[in-house]
């Protein structure tokens, strides 16, 4: 035994050597030091925040009544709520079910819903159930939590200069093509799509996403399905779920969110579909379940979410919730219909906007997305997402949201229109 | 390309095999399948359940009402909160640190603490910022989610036929060592400790814990302390935090929850401490800090708990909160001083119960743990929990909590008197 305190160094145990590579990059808190910075040194500057999605209506009256019931519920012992099932209470997966899938004529098993504290979670998580030497296909640009996550998993390879990852194979998704990704070149295990996209606010019509689904069933490639946004959807042709494509379930896990859609992003709540038709294969050749997997995962590394927010979700679905909740996305995405009319009125090149509450657009004169954004920031005082932060496609574009104040979001145009870019 | 809907079997994707080993094997849905199938061919029996430790007293006052005002504070724009810091808010983490940490002499700073939706996630998901050939050991019986989640990280080796994982150090508590682990015969990386332990309900002296930072400082091991039940200690010389401990900020992480401290099981909501002194190397032989990649996977696969939960938490710590939550405690506490006494006058060996809300017992005659499981259940319909469902040093004991109604346990020790054991 040594001298007490005196840690012998070489005998330290190891860490996951993955996480190293991702040290001093993560893009909103890059942001946020340029941020911080520009307020210590211009107190006066009234800056408008277009750059983190989240949300700024309050929730829907039919959800507050919801959540102070059950927090009576709460006080009392007769209808105390402890333990709940880690997959969520069945009023709630019934109600999704109900609510979200039937009326596109996608049936699902109560038994297929996962109700979790968020899409980033259970995106972060999923990869824990998946094989490490995976070769993942992600969208580019992209939200960088896909890709992150895989670093950590030890997917990713490395880096070089222009961010790209040596192990993950990039779908490019610019004005070029439409923002419509074209398939893989060669064979990819796990395939991340984002639709509407995050950060470019563009869609896939039903015939675009069923590329993708006989591509998976074709290849026995999984696609985990980021549906974050689906309640920003206008136009008919556009799927709110991949399920309506025929075959998904037997290819795709679909993720989605209460944040965006009810406005949760600090209530928490969202929920994953594991279909139990989907299957993957042991390093031995056998079939198994993901839905068993997941379901594994969930039970043991999580414990559900909390009652009083299982109960705000549920009157989600309510006639009156549902008419608030659609109130508010009408609101933002009125935001989002006067930025991209602005911008593109000023002569920009302009995407997205119209099923998402996102706005991408081209910098003028192809200026690169850091320089852009620190001239937005410091000319105008408007804090926008720079592309690149979300892949080496993204460079060369900026990503404003619609989640601002109508207010806020017209003055903010109006400094773009009286600014010489 | 194959045909449509023909998925080729041979390119599925691959899982993490790790999962393979661990199903069909799950404690507690384990004596569920018993308990309903009992429930359905004895529809008229009143089973008392002290067998999953789940609290059953109403939130306190302090609680429910500073839930109510954060549920109105999300109905009004100006008061709305969207998404906080993934660590949690710094209103709740300056309680945390001057209501359970400062009174014992403990310093910490405010980005030491980490707020999560609880225990089980932290605890499942800790092993992924360490390396996976770390050898774990676990004091033994054990909470089975710290062996369950190495052997999804691939940590665990295979499992025998006592249910032991020939990668995981053991180190039995039983009655013959009073329940006091010794020291590992071979180095190892990880050491779970969990005190006042579940399922034993025993606890360690300040000397004892004492031998366990000594050893870890040492050696280079890292401590993960489960304290989740530390609001039950009574007796002086029991450490609430191993950070009592001098040394231990430089090799141990603490995790917290509210789950008992404060009957928040359906709220969901911990907290994990990581020291800025505690560091780990890479496989160069770097130092990195642990709280420098445990903040990473939280802002990159988590994003914070819910508002309305975090000012839940917050009111634990008012004058009202902590004394209707010490009260509840003490309720809890006297249902396991009853079990404890009306057990031992029966001439059981009984342990736990005194600074733990659970009661350990040896079976009479050494009859194993299932087999005495099944005589409670069926002789005098109260649910426990077989101790070898927590691992092999659990044989030939039963825990019980004490977490159930008052009337419930005087009516269960009632019926183990008049039971001819």
């Amino acid at each position: 035994m040594k001298e007490r305190f005196k840690i012998d160094k070489n005998s330290m145990i190891l860490v996951n050597d993955n996480f190293l590579k991702l040290q001093g990059r993560y893009l909103f808190s890059e942001i946020a030091g340029k941020v911080n910075s520009f307020r210590t040194n211009n107190p006066e500057a009234k800056l408008i925040s277009m750059g983190i999605g989240d949300v700024t209506k309050p929730l829907a009256g039919a959800v507050i009544e919801a959540m102070h019931q059950a927090v009576d519920e709460m006080a009392t012992a007769k209808t105390f709520r402890g333990y709940g099932p880690e997959q969520g209470y069945r009023f709630l997966v019934e109600k999704i079910i109900a609510g979200d899938f039937e009326p596109r004529g996608v049936h699902l098993d109560t038994d297929e819903v996962f109700v979790s504290d968020g899409c980033k979670s259970d995106m972060g998580n999923i990869g824990g159930i998946l094989a490490k030497d995976c070769l993942v296909a992600v969208t580019d640009p992209v939200y960088p939590v896909y890709v992150d996550t895989n670093v950590m998993d030890g997917r990713s390879g490395l880096i070089n200069d222009e961010g790209a990852w040596s192990n993950i194979v990039y779908l490019p998704c610019t004005a070029e093509n439409n923002f419509i990704p074209s398939l893989p070149e060669k064979p990819v295990d796990i395939i991340y799509l984002c639709f509407p996209n995050n950060p470019t606010g563009t869609t896939l019509t039903k015939n675009e996403l069923k590329v993708w689904v006989d591509y998976a069933l074709n290849t026995g490639a999984l696609i985990l399905f980021d549906a974050a946004y689906e309640a920003f959807i206008t136009e008919k042709d556009v799927p709110h779920s991949i399920y309506e494509i025929e075959g998904a379930k037997d290819c795709a896990i679909e993720f989605r969110s209460f944040s965006k859609t009810a406005g949760f992003t600090g209530l928490r709540c969202g929920y994953t579909v594991v279909p139990k038709s989907l299957f993957a294969k042991t390093s031995t050749g056998e079939n198994v379940s993901l839905n068993a997997l997941w379901n594994r995962r969930q039970t043991t590394k999580f414990n559900g979410v909390s009652y009083v927010t299982q109960k705000a979700a549920e009157a989600v679905y309510s006639k009156e919730g549902r008419a608030q909740c659609s109130e508010n996305i009408a609101g933002y995405l009125e935001n989002a219909s006067l930025v991209r009319q602005s911008l593109t009125s000023l002569g920009l090149d302009v995407f997205g906007g119209v099923n998402a509450p996102y706005i991408w657009f081209k910098t003028p004169g192809g200026v690169d997305s850091w320089k852009f954004f620190d001239r937005m920031l410091n000319e105008i005082n408007v804090i926008g997402t720079p592309g690149v932060g979300f892949g080496p496609s993204g460079e060369g574009y900026i990503r404003l949201t619609a989640f601002g104040s109508r207010e806020e979001t017209i003055e903010a145009m109006t400094r773009f229109r009286n600014w010489v870019i």
